[in-house]
C-alpha cells in the first residue's frame, strides 16, 4: 500500500526517465518540455494508489499510469492553443515557446505516445483497459467542446455545467482510479465503485476550485483571484446566482458577464459583492461537500479492509483541504 | 480473394454506415463530414486485400481497416490546418467550414476513434496490431514535421527527401498491407514482405505524383499543374535538378525557388524548361520504377500461390498507371 507522496515520487522518477529517443527533435522537444515543467501528477498517482489497494505488486501499473499523465498533458497542450493561453504552470505554453503548428503536431504525437504506454499492460486486461482509456479520451474532448460552446451560449443550466466539468475534469480522475483497480485485479464491482469515487471527487474538487477562484486567498490558492469572472466564465457560482437572484440583481449579473470593457478589479469586486449577498460561497461549498460525501460513500463500499482505504481517503481530504 | 474495386465497395459501404451517435454535434459533424467527402479508400482497401491473400474470412479485418482510414483522415484534417489549405477533395477544409479550434479538437477525436476501431480486432493479435498502428502513427507525424521543416531548410539531400516521403506517405500504406496480413494469419516473414511491398510502392507512387505535378496532364492528373513549383516545394525533381545542373542553371533554379513574387505561370514554365533540359522527367520515372520493381519483387516472395497475388499486383500497376 502506498500513499500519495510515495506514488507521486514514483511517477516523477519514471517521468524524468522517459527517454524519447526519436527524431525530429522539433517534434519531441515540446513533449519533453511539457512533461518536465511539473504538475501534481494526481492522475497517475491515483492509478498506482488504486492498484495498491488490491495488490502488493504495482510495477505493471506504472506504464499505464504514465499513459494517463501523457494523455492529460496532451489535452492541456491542445487546450492552450484553443484557449490562446500564454502561460501553463508559470512557463510559456508550447504554442508560444515554439509555434502553433508545432503545438498541434507535438500534441498529436503525445496522444499517440499515450497509447504506446497504455498498450504496455498485461495482455489479459488489454482489451478492457483500451476500452476504458479510449472512452475516457473521447469524453475529455467532448468536455472541452462543451466548455468552448458554453462561452457563446446564454442558455446553460446547472445540469449542463455539471455534465461539462464531469467530462472535462472528472472522468479522467475516475478512469485513473478504475484503471488502477483493474490492474490490481479488483472485482468488476470494485472497479466501478472506484470510478464513482473518482467521478464524484472530481466534481467536488472542480466546484471547490470555482469557489476559490472568487473567494480564495491568492497566496494559498496559487492562482490570481477572479480570473473566471474577468473571462465571463459561466461557472456554478454564476449559474446559481442567476438562478436565485431577484430580477434586478440578475440583470446586473448578466450585464457584468456580457462585457470585457469593465476595469477587471472593479468587475471582480462588484460580482463578488453580489455573490456574497446571495450566499453563493456557502451554497457552492455545500454542493461540493455533497459530491465529496457521495465519493467517500463509494470508497466505503469497496470490498477491501478499511485500513487499506486510509491512503485514498486521506488524499481525497487533502485535495479538498479538509485535513482532519 | 477480392480485388481493389470490391474492397473499395466494402469500405465505402461500411464507412457510410458508421454511426457516431455521440454528442456534442459540433465535435462530431466535422468527423462525419471529412469521411463522407470521399477519397479513394486505398489504405483500408489494402488491409482487406492483404487479409484476403491469406484467408477467405475478412470480416474481422473491416474495423481495423476503418481505423486506418480514420487515422489517415485525422492526419489530413490537422495537416490542412498546419498548411492553411482551403480545399480538400474540392470541398472546404474543416477549419475553413467551421473554425480552427473545432478542426483541432475534432481531429483529436478522430485519432482517438481510430484507436476505438483498431482495438476491435481478435484479442490474440491485439498487442501486435496496436504496436504496428502506434509506431506507424508516430512515423506519419514525424514525416509531417520533416515536411514542414524542409520548407525552411536549404540543405536537404535526396536521401532526406526520400526518408520524409517514406514517413509521411509510405509507412501507412505499408502498415495497411502488414495489418491485413497479420489479420489473415500470415507468417511473420510474409507480413514483413507485404510491409516492404507497400513501403516501396508508396515511394514509387509519391515520386510519380511529384513528376505528374510538373509533367502531368491536368485532365488526367486531376490537380492543377505546377503547384509544387509555385509553393517552392523541394521535391525529388528539384533536388535532382540542383544535384546535376551546371553552376549557372543551378543558380537560376535556386533563385526561382526562393521567391513567391514571380508570376506563377511564368515561374512554372521556366522551371519546367530547366527540368526538361536536364532530363529530370526520365530520371524521376526511372527512380520511381526502381522502387516499383523492388515492391513487386517483395510481393513475388510472399508464400502464397502466384494466382492469389494477381489482385494486388494489378492494383499496384493501376496505381502507377501501368496497366498491361
Amino acid at each position: 500500500m502506498i500513499d500519495f507522496k510515495k506514488a507521486q515520487e514514483i511517477i516523477n522518477h519514471k517521468i524524468s526517465a522517459i527517454e524519447i529517443s526519436r527524431e525530429p527533435l522539433e517534434l519531441y522537444e515540446p513533449v519533453k518540455y511539457i512533461i518536465s515543467i511539473g504538475g501534481k501528477r494526481i492522475r497517475p498517482a491515483l492509478v498506482l494508489m488504486s492498484c495498491s489497494l488490491f495488490s502488493e505488486q504495482i510495477t505493471h501499473a506504472i506504464k499505464p499510469a504514465l499513459a494517463i499523465e501523457l494523455f492529460h498533458n496532451f489535452t492541456l497542450l491542445h487546450d492552450d492553443i484553443m484557449d490562446n493561453s500564454v502561460l501553463r504552470r508559470n512557463k510559456p505554453t508550447v504554442h508560444k515557446k515554439w509555434n502553433r503548428n508545432i503545438a498541434i503536431l507535438s500534441g498529436d504525437v503525445m496522444a499517440i505516445l499515450s497509447y504506446k504506454f497504455i498498450a504496455d499492460c498485461p495482455p489479459g486486461v488489454l482489451p478492457t483497459v483500451l476500452d476504458l482509456f479510449t472512452e475516457t479520451a473521447l469524453q475529455v474532448c467532448e468536455g472541452q467542446q462543451y466548455d468552448m460552446d458554453f462561452e457563446k451560449r446564454t442558455d446553460i443550466s446547472i445540469d449542463d455545467y455539471l455534465r461539462m466539468i464531469e467530462l472535462k475534469t472528472s472522468v479522467l480522475i475516475a478512469s485513473s482510479l478504475k484503471l488502477g483497480a483493474i490492474l490490481g485485479g479488483a472485482s468488476l464491482t470494485d472497479t466501478i465503485l472506484l470510478y464513482e469515487f473518482g467521478r464524484n471527487l472530481g466534481i467536488a474538487f472542480q466546484l471547490r476550485d470555482d469557489m476559490l477562484d472568487v473567494f480564495g486567498d491568492t497566496d494559498k490558492f496559487g492562482k490570481k483571484i477572479g480570473m473566471d469572472i474577468i473571462a465571463n466564465k459561466k461557472t456554478y457560482l454564476f449559474l446559481k446566482a442567476v438562478e436565485i437572484a431577484e430580477r434586478e440583481t440578475k440583470d446586473q449579473l448578466l450585464q457584468l458577464f456580457s462585457t470585457h470593457d469593465l476595469d477587471p478589479e472593479e468587475k471582480v469586486s462588484r460580482v463578488k459583492t453580489i455573490f456574497t449577498q446571495l450566499g453563493i460561497k456557502k451554497i457552492t461549498e455545500d454542493t461540493s461537500m455533497d459530491y465529496f460525501e457521495q465519493a467517500v460513500r463509494k470508497l466505503d463500499m469497496v470490498s477491501v479492509p478499511e485500513e487499506r482505504k486510509y491512503m485514498l481517503k486521506n488524499f481525497a481530504e487533502q485535495l479538498m483541504e479538509r485535513e482532519q
